[in-house]
């Protein structure tokens, strides 16, 4: 029997799919479980394909062609330690594991030291799509030694999603940890995507009062221009959906407190060690753990009030315009952080990233795909090494337009009592962002007066303390 | 020669003046600093006082009653890993080291198991007031073993800041990293506060033009109301300063780029780990980070717009007020979120933390003295399980009064491209918490549409999965 170009390692629904995408381009696939059940069910599902079953890892490496490529799909954090520990004594050098898993990129900068030292290949991979992307074609983001990369090239790019110009959604980002920093970093922003959507929901439902029907409208709507994306497409429909117990909207019978797995925290939390500034993000993390807070906020619903509701008074098609603007601006403005982000990374941990090819992999395969992406490719075409992507002339021009429109729904919102924590933190970003001075001579000041912190002055450089008392 | 009741291990400001603050009170000291000149120069500068110098660790131990307590003052991190590997060897069972430095609390955890296991005591203290708090009295934060703190607790008690009605401000925090998490807390309100007080400042300034003469007028009647605060206090003050050099306002020569030493980082991050939502704080913390991209900001208002500014056509001295209102009630919603931190980290670390004695703590020595805190202690002796600040009757009150004016300051801000990351942060928390219903039902319907991570139902416990297709 003739061996196997890759193996695949754990068959949980992630690993299980993209062994069959594998296999669906023409390449028979070793697969291997801790526990034989998901084997044995996987090889029962699917009798006609090309899955050779190992029990054993010995007998899973032994039927690998060398160098072995093995994509291991195991929980994040010390599972995936332990399968490394127990394929290392296995493996010969010039092998590949590749960690397809939700890894935090410390944890994949600290396997590629220590498989390197061995001789091994460690690439650290993104996968973004879900349970169908992984089997028809996810997008993914792999870093790790360049050399041992494009002996995995191949493989990859068949199976990847193709963007609409039939380009596959794969790309070698960097070294060591790059590709799940970048995957962390696109769970972030889609954390952002989805409170910016929810807010737009709440303020056409709660200023406008916009029922479900037409709320499926006004998404579909929005769906066939600029913010032409996925997750505005399963938002259309999610409005359209049934409860097939009570035969009500579904999302009305949905409990509105939301639950996360922890990437968009790391996003956060790797912001303020990079020092740079990710409020939108953030503040879609704390909506969503403020949300969780259900009995909290009832119980608060009740003691505490908020403005009288006031019947909307203006144009309601001109507020929905104002709605998808806002929508669209905070967009670019979350975007513009999170690439930021991207690039504060890359000189932190020396990856050389192409912000262009990233835009360029999300758009397709995974949950933020969207046809605004090509516009972020096409800043990073014209210029490279742009600060912020808010001083694209595109994302500028956007900028210039639909600002008024951000704001009228921030006052809208923040005079109906309507939260909206991420369009605020847009705007005030924007605002700061775009000015040249800002109050932080007075955060300085009451540094020095009290803990002679120092300062710097604006005619010349140096630090400086005053004798302020 | 007899032996000392305390020594002091690392003479930089703090440690010298908190020398000289117990040598005050009548106790001889043992001081130690790894470089001698130190230790030289604080006995040269004060001849007269009791403060008795080593040379040698051995030498310092040595010149100490038993049980020894030895208060270290050395950089976080791993100077005090050092310090504390240097004076292991040298020292009895029951001997109790404290760490008054900057220390993460997770470091304090770890260091008070190790040492325990050695028979050590090991207590891990916040010590707030800078330079002259350390000298002439700090709010103290520590946290240990209950029965080593009973051994130090009177030095502390001598030492610490009184409040106006003449209480120490010093409390046993609880066990292990208990100090030190209260200290970090207290900083990240700190960040909030000043950014509070900078958005404020530049309201007032940018919308309605106020000068630095009027603003110090503003800022010194501030002070005499419910805002009576340190940090409004030296706001008034830092308005009245000149530049020795120019002659100008100084607060008008310093740079707008703030720093931070990374404790209000901390703060933010271990509120995403607890998953409790700490928005305004971390936008303090953004804020900062913002500010430091002067280069960035001042490309930018070079090509990005905002709004054509207009002259304030409203009542002037109403908005001044409806601008204090807003620093207040804000000012009260970052607290509540700062408390509400607390008592998830009391759950989490098991330290039966009293948050009324923490706001006690407050109220003197250190950078939040506030005469607000008594409302604080107030509000957890009415209901020591108050879940949130603001459903304590005096704070709703607040609410119901100050929301109107917050509102229209951050509408304010918000039509005139006045960036007010903290303000609009805390309208937003504050309507999404007394929300019965929030937006997430659509974010956890997206999530089981894309990913089939599941949801709860507004009728019936359980997990749920719908067919989206």
């Amino acid at each position: 029997m003739g061996k196997q170009a890759i193996g695949v390692v754990g068959l949980a629904v992630m690993g299980r799919n993209l062994a069959l995408n594998i296999e669906s381009r023409g390449h028979a696939v070793s697969v291997y479980n801790r526990s034989r059940e998901k084997t044995d069910e996987l090889i029962k599902d699917c009798p006609d394909r090309k899955l050779v079953p190992a029990y054993t890892l010995e007998e899973f490496v032994d039927s690998l062609e060398k160098p072995r490529r093995i994509l291991m799909m195991v929980k994040a954090g010390a599972p995936t330690d332990d399968t490394i520990a127990s394929l290392k004594p296995l493996l010969d050098k010039g092998d590949i594991l590749i960690d397809g898993g939700n890894t935090h990129f410390t944890d994949t900068i600290r396997r590629n030291q220590e498989l390197a030292k061995a001789g091994l290949h460690f690439i650290g991979t993104g996968v973004s799509g879900g349970e169908e992307g992984a089997l028809k074609g996810p997008s993914i983001m792999p870093g790790g030694p360049r050399d041992a990369y494009d002996l995995v090239a191949p493989i990859l790019t068949e199976i990847a999603a193709k963007a609409p110009d039939g380009e596959p959604c794969v790309a070698y980002m960097g070294p060591d940890g790059a590709g799940h920093f970048v995957k962390m970093v696109h769970n972030g922003i889609e954390y952002g995507d989805m409170q910016l959507i929810a807010e737009s929901y709440w303020v056409l439902k709660q200023v406008l009062g916009l029922s479900n029907e037409e709320l499926g409208k006004v998404y579909t709507e929005w769906n066939e221009g600029e913010l032409d994306s996925y997750l505005i497409e399963i938002t259309s429909k999610i409005f359209g959906k049934k409860d097939d117990e009570t035969g009500k909207d579904l999302v009305d019978v949905i409990l509105d407190r939301a639950a996360q797995k922890g990437t968009g925290k790391w996003t956060s939390q790797n912001a303020l060690d990079l020092g740079i500034p990710l409020p939108l993000i953030t503040e879609a993390v704390f909506a969503r753990v403020l949300s969780s807070l259900k009995d909290q906020r009832v119980a608060a619903s009740k003691v505490v009030t908020g403005p009288q509701k006031k019947a909307f008074s203006g144009d309601r098609a001109a507020f929905v315009e104002s709605v998808r603007r806002a929508l669209y601006f905070s967009k670019v403005i979350s975007y513009a952080q999170g690439f930021a982000q991207l690039r504060s990374a890359s000189d932190e941990y020396k990856w050389d990233l192409d912000y262009g090819t990233i835009a360029k992999i999300f758009r397709a395969g995974c949950i933020i795909r969207a046809r605004f992406l090509q516009k972020i490719t096409d800043a990073y075409s014209k210029e490279k090494g742009i600060a912020n992507l808010l001083l694209d002339p595109y994302f500028n021009d956007i900028a210039t337009k639909y600002q008024g429109a951000l704001r009228d729904v921030v006052v809208a919102a923040v005079q109906a009592g309507v939260a909206v924590p991420a369009f605020a933190s847009a705007i005030a970003y924007f605002d700061g962002y775009r000015s040249e001075r800002l109050p932080a001579n007075l955060v300085q000041a009451q540094r020095d007066f009290f803990g002679a912190h120092t300062f710097e002055r604006i005619d010349k450089p140096g630090s400086f303390h005053a004798n302020w008392s």
